[in-house]
């Protein structure tokens, strides 16, 4: 058996301590499946007398993760630090120079700089591997990567933050609004420190970019991203969107068109029955459509210690077997500028409206609607108490989106409104 | 770029056709991912004359797939022949002792011979990769070969055959009994030549004995696979499942126990809002539980030109690329052998029994039941004209294969029952 592969593991919160429990649990299992044995050398983060769940002493302990990236006894820079810039970069550049294979979680990185950051790896002969990066323990990479790359792919789309699905699988089950809900997810435990990142869909538009990437062979492009995060997603909409056979899901969506990459993330309609309509609660998916294969469905855990350790894991074990591939499948320099393109894939939508009690309301209404060329597929109107507002709702037949955004904008002038519209895709899945 | 990899493809139905179809159309998306072109030097089939639906003349014919496993302008040879034995056994020896890698889509052939063709395979320092085998499209021989292979894997469980699923769906669907929807499938072309491969879970079990093999680091061992297939599943359990919110499924189900490994594969109860309960139709699921990632489930098309022939790139670009891994994960002489063992694992059981009219027989019946052990979760007795048999269902608690067993030997001796009870497992997903 071969010299063992020596990690050097930077930042031990949740992640970190996991790929050590992994490396210590499972050496034997690790070394027959790799080929070799793999190893821990040192570890990093901030502060060394924090109370982990794992014993650390067998490790060289270094303050400075930039004396890992540097350290001639490692082999693989795990970068488990996080962040779109600043040291987990910084580090991540000087152990590839240093002659370091990388392997890390980070999406906001990856989504930000990592056309550039797999330049220098492939300049360098060196590999990044990010499995971790894009809905935990799913093998969502590998799979985009290596298992359907005969496929020519037409559109991929997932849930990719779980606490998002929480929150809105939370809102429908218990019937409370989304502030109340959100609460209590920030009790739990489930938001970022910046819950922005979370509920403004900011995390999960990260994830997107980076399949895009590799789906269309596009350079990553993050701020081409349309993002709406589910901060206006009401207990209304989501009883509403039920009665009609719909959930609401913050759905991401890249496909690619005529016109360019369409790359969006927003609450989104889904079939109740359909799989995406079904996940509930902290679980992942990502729904991949190939032109050969059709449509694959990946579920699983999108985040906690053990599934993110076991996508790390599945890195290092292909570094391991020395497997090495490029950084997004194929080299960084052939990656082509994605031509952002503004959504223009026709879809049916789910409008809501209150109209005030007045007579010819509705007709005002549907004449707006029939005008802007948006013919409707189904209306349901709710009992209301007479001088109240009339809670009407209707999902359209398959139309664009500028249709929809041009009558958005005319609805109002009818003067029948007794508040904003609102309107939500129906993505078709 | 790297000289082209050159594929031999012996057979040439519906999946060797969807191969030449991948590469002849996606000649430039597989060279930019494989860092080479991929090329097609000969083929190989029965009737060089019949029409199919590509154009092969760029490509040397060989009658004999005996000539194209000793070609010396092939790499890898493409075996889509089929059968357990014969010339697709033969011809990929040969091609393993001539120097080819090989990609072959043949489960009955892995699932019988696939330790002796692994051994000789590394011997000679050659890889076989066989996607394709299971489950069509879905990416898991990859996922579990590879992106879980830092788990110590649970359970492994699979609805794989997508002709026994339409069957059961359609059943439920159209409240059909098995004779007319089998026959149906088959004037639908969905049944193979000889269809107890199908129904009789024959197919299904060779793709769990793969399976069983990556996950548990055992030799593959079908001869120890426990078979039911779905002949006996009548249109009253689906029915009567149905009320009890269950769908019966043709589940195979593998499992590592302190005993030895358990293999089965039978007609099981799942909850019909479960992923695997709401697999209509044709589709495949495969779920995979590990220590870290917990459970993953993967879904896609298990079987058609398309899927199957993606599964079959994604094995050649993998060797277009270099990569290079033990047949099932880890050298074939270290895997163990698999200790069967018959089911114990406990579960709840659904029971099926008609009553005759009498009084007291209802008492007899779950006397048996407490007697041996059961306990009962829930019972419900249909009504009945008088004088008529009584239906009578029970979901029993968690409870040994064995005191079911004993239960279904010992209830026909209380002479209450009008014809033999039926159980079936309710698999815990």
């Amino acid at each position: 058996m071969s010299s063992p592969l020596r990690l050097g593991i930077a930042g031990l919160g949740t992640v970190g301590i996991g790929v050590v429990k992994i490396v210590q649990k499972h050496a034997g299992l690790l070394a027959q499946r790799s080929g070799r044995p793999v190893a821990i050398t040192a570890v990093s983060a901030r502060d060394r007398r924090k109370n982990r769940d794992a014993d650390l002493s067998a490790y060289r302990w270094e303050d400075d993760p930039m004396a890992l990236a540097l350290a001639e006894d490692v082999d693989v820079f795990v970068e488990l630090i996080g962040g779109d810039a600043g040291i987990a970069k910084d580090s991540i550049e000087a152990a590839l120079r240093s002659g370091k294979d990388v392997v890390t979680a980070n999406k906001a990185l990856l989504a930000m700089h990592g056309q550039e950051l797999a330049e220098l790896a492939e300049g360098l002969g060196r590999v990044i591997r990010f499995e971790a990066a894009v809905a935990g323990g799913i093998p969502v990479i590998k799979a985009m990567t290596e298992s359907l790359a005969g496929n020519r792919i037409n559109r991929v789309m997932g849930v990719m933050n779980g606490t998002c699905n929480y929150i809105l699988t939370r809102m429908e089950s218990a019937g409370l609004p989304y502030e109340e809900v959100f609460e209590e997810a920030r009790q739990l435990g489930y938001l970022e420190a910046d819950p922005t990142l979370d509920v403004g869909g900011i995390d999960a538009s990260h994830k997107l970019a980076i399949l895009s990437s590799i789906a269309f062979g596009t350079r990553p492009a993050f701020d081409a991203v349309e993002i709406e995060g589910i901060e206006r997603v009401s207990i209304d909409d989501i009883r509403r969107a039920a009665d009609m056979g719909y959930r609401i899901k913050l759905l991401g969506v890249a496909q690619m068109t005529a016109r360019g990459l369409e790359q969006r993330m927003s609450p989104c309609l889904v079939p109740a029955d359909s799989p995406l309509g079904q996940l509930a609660g902290g679980t992942n998916m990502v729904v991949v459509e190939g032109d050969s294969v059709g449509q694959i469905v990946l579920r699983g855990a999108g985040a906690g210690e053990g599934p993110t350790a076991s996508a790390v894991m599945s890195d290092v074990i292909e570094l391991a077997r020395g497997v090495r591939l490029p950084v997004f499948g194929v080299p960084a320099t052939s990656l082509s500028d994605s031509q952002p393109a503004r959504t223009a894939v026709p879809a049916a939508y789910y409008l809501r409206m209150e109209l005030l009690d007045k007579p010819g309301a509705l007709a005002k209404i549907t004449t707006v609607l029939g005008d802007a060329g948006i013919s409707i597929d189904r209306m349901r109107q709710y009992g209301h108490k007479d001088g109240s507002n009339v809670p009407v709702l209707f999902v359209t037949d398959r139309t664009t989106p500028e249709a929809i955004d041009h009558a958005i904008e005319t609805l109002p002038k009818t003067g029948v409104l007794a508040s904003d519209p609102v309107e939500l895709r129906i993505e078709e899945v």
